[in-house]
């Protein structure tokens, strides 16, 4: 066992975990051999939980054990252990519908908060892939189809009211890991928290203008407010591009800790956020050698590839499959009500882009001014450079969340990106 | 005990009442005297629970027992007996706020599905004092401030995130009481269900239209998918005018077995509906001798007031006690931003308006086309009579569902009430 006198319960390690896991007949089975044989791997990025894989002779799995706190940091920033089981049961109710598009869930430890599922190999963190110049051309049908099926399927427009309000009420026990994103993505980017960061002095105008600007503030309070009380689905509640596992020909999503009923916008936001993130970075990444120029059109692409599927099959499964309680199909069995149905999907979808994007545009935004940035940007090491690549972003993202009606379609939003990005960070990659 | 074969709990009547309550120490102390001195005596509608009045030399106490199906009715409609702990765990968080607004809970036992709160004397049911001609001179303000108090206050502007979300995870397990609204508010009147009822042949024709007008019915899958999906405010689910005990002096809220995280223009709409009811229905009452005209000049002056007292005392919690995390108030601490969430007050009550008139005409249809009616048309005889008074409220229902942003004011609703009441039911008391 490692040594975490602050914790009340076993921490596994290397060493410990294969007994640990011999006891488990599934597990052992998929492992095959011994005990003995298995190697185990740390591969978690470090930061907030342990993460093995554990290979052998049959096959691996992926172990995943959380602390009262951040790993990274230790005692002083706790954080709920619960976490994992909120990841699992993510895992087990997304996974009735996207079951590809999830590692499968193989056991969770209750006591040990820890948690072992499917080991995703071959696959990189998809966000990795990206800063490195990789495009994935099956990634847009991939993600919009998991978002299509893991907000449609866990909606009032696909289940019973008795049925999604016992999985709201079990949901919205994840009260600490919501209470980091009302905190982080909603609140601390618009005043001077003390964790907050900045590329600065370069941006620090743009800080004063963003903690200064009424109108920005309310559209964000505004979407804090669905963050809140508007559980449309079971939302990922955290889908950036570090919690997406992908190659060529496969994508999966990963880290369920966030998990939510809440507004179906955040996440497909967040996730167009950090596809739009890593474009304007890009442009700060490329060099006249290696101008990215053809990964950022991909990624505009990927842009547009994304809602539209995603609206697509939206509407299809509320086709097929509309037998939740909201919109009862015998008001609508008549032609007349078929055409009157028909329209109102599309009313309802033309909502739920307003949604999306302004909270895209709050991802950006607390992606730059807030605690949490991301690689794309960071990995940026010329400040100059850096800053005008988030500036590109940080207009784009106050358009976004003041005037989103202005985009009529998700091409008008890229439109929009290619302007931001040649006016501040167009030069450096031509 | 009576002999209730089906229950599996004892269900305690007027003999067995008093050992019972002398096992407890608050209640016989609030009683005084002996056991044997107490009075029971069997105060409900018969309709769905058990409710008994006890009184004692030092004072009364009300005694409710919920059978696990509605009463009148046996168990060929089940009902769930866990309505009673919803009904207590209200009493209890709105009874923070609003504690002269509904009766003091006293005591709950959980495996009798037995609550026992203050006894109201001298009040009556609000409906019965109405459909008898009364006006309520204080109601107005009494029925704003508790809608203001029970909602603000349960809602993102008042509460942290997580102390909501425990709220939200608790009251979402009242499923069954809120899969009834789901289905006769929302759901039966829009089609031939066996329950449903309405007068006929004269309604006929509105029913007809009704069933097949799809503008209407997207209107109100629209306000269904708000019931199901955002949870603003801890409401009472169910506050219609038999839901109110008044005096000239007093006016409390009971029954709160439909309480739920829902929509707060839900309560407002229901209750806004009642009053227009009965101020439709008071048009079928009146006689040339008694023609009414007074108490719908009050019902109407009535609906003015309960939504103008609601929108100006909420708008005041906000401004004193907006501590929630909906609207963080370090955004706004300059003066600026003290303009623009002033501003935004307004056009979040402007918003509730719009949400309010919805679900006002909602209820309204239900009443007249679903399973339960009220006495206010129920007690109008001629056919003839009820058939053109209710005429005149699925007129006032219609637009409210398909066009509520046409009524720029309060002042507007009851200007169209009058049009619409005078246009089909204003001969009668001439």
């Amino acid at each position: 066992m490692a040594d975490h006198e602050d914790v009340d319960y076993p921490v596994l390690d290397e060493r410990s975990l294969p007994a640990y896991l011999a006891r488990m007949p599934e597990v052992a089975s998929r492992l095959g051999g011994a005990p003995a044989d298995w190697v185990v791997q740390e591969i978690g990025d470090g930061n907030v939980n342990f993460v093995f894989a554990v290979r052998g002779p049959g096959g691996d799995v992926c172990v995943k054990q959380a602390l009262p706190y951040v790993r990274a940091v230790g005692a002083e920033w706790p954080l709920t252990p619960e976490r994992t089981s909120f990841e699992y049961r993510a895992l087990l109710e997304h996974g009735r519908y996207v079951a590809g598009r999830v590692p499968k869930p193989l056991h969770y430890d209750p006591h040990l908060r820890l948690l072992i599922v499917e080991y995703l190999g071959g696959l990189t963190v998809m966000r990795h892939g990206l800063v490195a110049g990789a495009c994935y051309p099956n990634f847009a049908e991939h993600i919009g189809s998991y978002l299509a099926q893991s907000l449609f399927f866990t909606s009032d427009l696909a289940l019973a009211g008795p049925d999604k309000r016992i999985l709201m009420s079990l949901f919205h026990t994840n009260t600490e890991m919501c209470q980091i994103m009302e905190d982080m993505v909603f609140t601390e980017p618009y005043w001077d928290h003390p964790r907050n960061r900045c590329t600065s002095p370069q941006l620090d105008d743009e800080r004063y203008q963003l903690q200064r600007d009424s109108r920005l503030k309310i559209a964000v309070a505004r979407l804090k407010t669905q963050y809140l009380a508007n559980a449309e689905a079971l939302i990922h509640g955290d889908l950036h591009t570090g919690s997406i596992m992908v190659s060529l020909d496969d994508t999966r999503v990963i880290d369920q800790e966030f998990a939510c009923y809440g507004p179906m916008g955040f996440d497909v936001g967040t996730l167009l956020a950090h596809l739009l993130i890593n474009y304007f970075a890009q442009i700060g990444h490329g060099t006249p050698k290696d101008p990215r120029s053809k990964q950022q059109e991909w990624l505009l692409e990927t842009v547009v590839e994304v809602w539209t599927n995603f609206r697509l099959h939206f509407c299809a499964f509320w086709e097929t499959s509309g037998a939740g309680d909201a919109y009862p199909s015998l008001f609508f069995a008549d032609p007349v009500g078929q055409t009157a149905l028909a329209e109102e999907r599309e009313s309802y979808l033309d909502r739920l882009f307003i949604d999306t994007l302004g909270f895209c545009g709050a991802e950006i935004i607390r992606r730059i001014f807030g605690f949490a940035h991301t690689a794309d940007f960071d990995t940026i090491t010329d400040p100059d450079r850096r800053a005008s690549c988030e500036r590109s972003a940080i207009r784009m993202a106050h358009q976004l969340l003041v005037g989103p009606s202005q985009y009529q379609t998700i091409t008008a939003v890229t439109v929009a990106a290619r302007k931001f990005g040649e006016q501040f960070g167009g030069d450096y990659n031509k």
